[in-house]
């Protein structure tokens, strides 16, 4: 079991060969969970357990995926709009009433005939840690046995609650008895049921209405572990290699613990691997995120969505990471790093800023209190303390003084500066964008620059000083 | 048990239509703490013990309430006096000699006379975590009762040290037996004495004198429990929900154990209601803390003191909130806020500080490196970077550029500065106090305005740009 | 046992009449670390085992330190050069090939042969957690026992992997037999080599070759353990009274736990001592650090190098400390702190750096967003925000206004600025070193200030406002 995304496994099924797609049951409210989300999109380090599932099934090898949405659907299909575009996107089907596992199921009819003659996984949409070594190992285990039906099953320790994999003396699956339903013996039985099939497409299309499958006259749900029997000879079940597959949340102590689970299997994974983390409190390490070997993370460190870095930086303590490519030997101290590369050899920090869209280094010196937005800072640049840069390309080895803006709005449009090679702009200049300070041009400190410097000029634009001898005196006087 | 004085419980006594009336001891120095505070002054989640019982007290529906001082009282009367003020002061009597639980209450005979007829609440100020719940139920028991005394007692699964709560066959009280003094049948017993105890107020005036407690021959000191015996057949104990009412401290470490207790309880609380916290690493929540469902508390965010918290925020990572009230749909990143309002959908950071008086929002955009202080930020002001607004009155969607500073200082007298509605201050414009910018004004970056600007005008002071061709070659090769 | 090497132990050898020196092993890879350096250099709270080791041996009283090295030595080298200069210097021997203990301490003949009639203790160097009070008693065991080898062990609960200790029926030292060749009974023995020793250098020097010693046929390897069957009925144990001398790591994951020991030691310690310490998630104080009682750490600080705090002050939430002074009452929050000094009553922060070579205080106050660098700020001045001095020598109770610079580089050359008592810098002023201004002198907001400003003067250089009336509405126009 892994709990990073990133993990290459050696076991991935080649969908281009085989004819495999998956269902994803997402239609479910969580009324427990005191959100105003869909259950599928409570977040484990901060993606969804939707995102998990579908990058689980995607890894595995399984590329056409159906996603069964309900309550709350459109904050679902805006989070695959956004997240699974072009070859990665999932269709959508919608189950308007919450009639069970098996109704939900009935919903993509459609989707399954496009898949005839095929197998199908059908697994839940809040069961994150669902891994792709076990998807792509029970595919192999029900093709290779020519199952109609495949559930994968999982020991626990304590099954209270789940259903029981009820097998025969061969060891075949013989039914699935729920908890309720369970005689003493069965209670005994440790395996149970993760929630996730695969099926034979035609099979389960032949069993896969309401004639068949009965509706629970207790909850008038139609359940889909009923295919199981109706499937008969042709069922067996897989035994995941962890425990951790069945595991999903119903309140939010539950969903609590799932976080604590997956962020200390990350972390302990990344230890071993060689990234030295002297004490993990309040690091969180996302399960898209790749780190270096020698690279240190510090004390309340987060990673965020795709982050890759490389090796021997130091990260932290308390710098947040989103969406980022970190390169080798980078140090981020105490800053954040949003949607950006950060290149080779470049230092950001304490108390800085990189929003989106930005381009920095290779050698680049950031210090502290400095914002960096949608730019380009090239090698050598150094950008020590109090500074803006918005909307600019800036030239290799140019150094800005403290408290330098780049003043890229007027209050009704945005414009770019443009910084040349090894120019040296003066504390506490603004550079009025659109503006180009030639190579190696200077600026004077305390300037107002709204016209372009030509290279190895300077640009000047402030009042002369004047001394008033004795003002400070009389001014205390009064 | 609720370490959260926020909570509601069912249960509360209407003091207007009952004589109830408290006395905490707060006399105690406690040596081994190795502080410079009294004892009942140490801090739990930042509140000073003492404050956590007067709380308890209070909200149990009991507001009239003596303290007894002693070792360093200057600093208890000083924190009485800054904290609870008007309707919920709570009047002082000094203990000047150390001489028992006995004494202390003795102290206190003045305030006792003055609620004759009523009962009276006698506990530790060091005790922090006697809850409201068990303060009004054994109230109802011990009036119900008709009790002369009602000792609060708890179970404790290691009762070693503490005494012992001796009952007769029917259960009724017969004894407090301290841990030094008790046969081997009784150290068995695990229900032990909370230091807490409701006294019938005549009841208690009659033995309250050296004749009836008697000196301890070994310490000099006259106890309390020893009431109990003389008020005979009318003494009861009433068993506490939870054992962590007994629970003190008598050294760094246990209070260090306190705080620990105190913190898991309140996160824990937290999670079950709704709020995410999805690594509690370097989380700290206060006891008078409020914060709605759906909002997500970041590793290292701390609420202290009165602070309230609405739905949907986004707290964190490592921000600090003090005595502060967060509207809904709030996000506060890496940032410090102390005594201001934050109102609906306005967001702060990273690395920004709001100090104390601050009204900002609805939907107030405040980036990086911002300090605000004494101002108004009306709905949809932008403040994204590098600036300090001190002292101002802030209308409806000003942008203010980077770098601004209002000057509110003149190195004598401070003086306010006001923005008009959709007025647009340039970067590193100076704002010089008293001044004021009128509705849909600007000012051009760079300048120092020290004069009013009317509205929808541009206000302007700054040297024109001059470019010396060569300069900078030219100063190179020097 | 005590993790922080600023503890004073009773017992300490006194070298100057005792003929003492120390043999450090650090010759080895340590391969399963996938690390790029050499394993004694690897890092247990920011300070390599090799430094632990080497301040244990040097705080025994044992100065004249011979350090073996192999795997990389350059970085060790380097690291002895920069952090053990002067008195404290350690000499160095290489072993260019890996072939055991025994024939590192080969290399180091000519150290021994230097020390003739004296003794000498070997140890790893990579085990930090061998402590000076057992180095120094297992000495004077030694010492008084005339041993020829005295082989420090150690008590462990699981003592698998480890040399055992054999005993004769008097409980002197029989044997050392490693693991893998221990029968049942050995195997059952708890005590373990620790893998440090005092040898009698004239006994050592006697069997310290390659035919007394003999290469193992398995590993081609000479163990030291050997020398203690040659030495005979002059050998013995001396058992030291914590079982994590013996402690070391072989991989990430071990070195990790190694950190997690030292932090918890630590801490625990501070706390008992009377630091207040209310969360200590992401606190991480290195063992070169002493704390006052009274002092506050708040989650997340981090205390580096040697740093000494002094009473009643508050460091965090999330600050960062290296080696620097700090004396009582200092206030320093959510900062960074470098090589610098800060006096009494300083209070830094929220979010502000002070970069190394800095003297600051008493009584100054730094708000935020203020980089301090190479300068003095004297008693009582005030920098409240988004300023950086740097290179500047500030007298008293100055007062810098929000958004000042000392222009302290040309981009060629830099130099200081100079500031008078009194002094008081206007908001967004440049302050072009170098320069001076003098006592009580002002410089008005907005300046940039080239020249110097004569004591009570006030030094101006900006230009007048204009208003253009309507100019905004027509752009708006536009």
């Amino acid at each position: 079991m892994s709990f990073n995304n990133n993990t290459t496994f050696a076991e991935r099924i080649y969908s281009e060969k085989q004819n495999v797609c998956a269902i994803i049951l997402a239609a479910g409210e969580g009324k427990r969970m005191k959100s105003n989300k869909p259950k599928a999109m409570m977040e484990v380090l901060f993606k969804p357990m939707l995102g998990w599932v579908i990058d689980a099934v995607r890894n595995a090898g399984v590329n056409d995926i159906c996603v069964v949405t309900g309550h709350l659907e459109e904050m679902i299909k805006d989070y695959l709009s956004k997240n699974y575009t072009g070859e990665k996107s999932c269709s959508t089907v919608t189950q308007t009433e919450r009639r069970g596992t098996g109704h939900a199921v009935m919903m993509a009819k459609d989707f399954l005939e496009a898949h005839k003659d095929g197998s199908v996984l059908i697994l839940n949409g809040d069961a994150p840690f669902m891994d792709s070594k076990n998807i792509a190992n029970s595919y192999f285990f029900h093709s290779a046995q020519r199952n109609c039906v495949t559930v994968i099953s999982a020991m626990l320790e304590d099954a209270s609650g789940y259903g029981r994999i009820i097998r025969d003396a061969d060891g075949r699956l013989l039914s699935i008895v729920e908890h309720k339903e369970a005689t003493l013996d069965q209670l005994a039985v440790k395996e149970v049921n993760s929630g996730a099939y695969w099926f034979n497409v035609n099979a389960l299309l032949s069993v896969l209405d309401t004639e068949h499958i009965k509706c629970s006259s207790v909850t008038g749900e139609y359940y889909l572990p009923d295919t199981v029997k109706l499937l008969g000879d042709a069922a067996d079940a897989y035994t995941a290699d962890s425990s951790s597959v069945v595991m999903g949340a119903n309140d939010p102590v539950q969903l609590n613990e799932l976080n604590h689970i997956a962020r200390i299997g990350i972390l302990g994974g990344m230890i071993a691997d060689g990234v030295s983390i002297p004490c993990s409190d309040g690091v969180i390490i996302g399960p898209d995120a790749v780190v270096g070997s020698g690279t240190v993370v510090l004390p309340g460190t987060i990673l965020r969505g795709r982050v890759s870095v490389g090796n021997n930086c130091t990260l932290g303590p308390n710098s947040l990471i989103e969406n980022s490519i970190i390169h080798d030997n980078v140090i981020i101290n105490s800053s954040q790093i949003k949607q950006s590369e950060i290149l080779e050899g470049t230092d950001i920090g304490p108390f800085s800023q990189v929003r989106p869209n930005c381009k920095i280094g290779p050698k680049v010196h950031i210090g502290d209190f400095v914002e960096v937005k949608n730019s380009v800072l090239d090698e050598g640049t150094k950008v020590a303390h109090l500074t803006y840069v918005g909307d600019s390309d800036i030239g290799k080895r140019v150094n800005f003084g403290c408290g330098c803006v780049t003043v890229n709005y007027d209050g009704q449009h945005k414009a770019r500066c443009k910084v040349g090679d090894n120019a040296f702009i003066g504390c506490n200049t603004n550079l009025v964008a659109p503006v180009q300070i030639g190579d190696g041009a200077y600026t004077a400190a305390g300037s107002t620059i709204t016209g372009d410097v030509p290279s190895d000029s300077l640009g000047i634009a402030r009042a002369r000083q004047v001394n008033k001898d004795g003002w400070a005196a009389t001014k205390r006087g009064k």
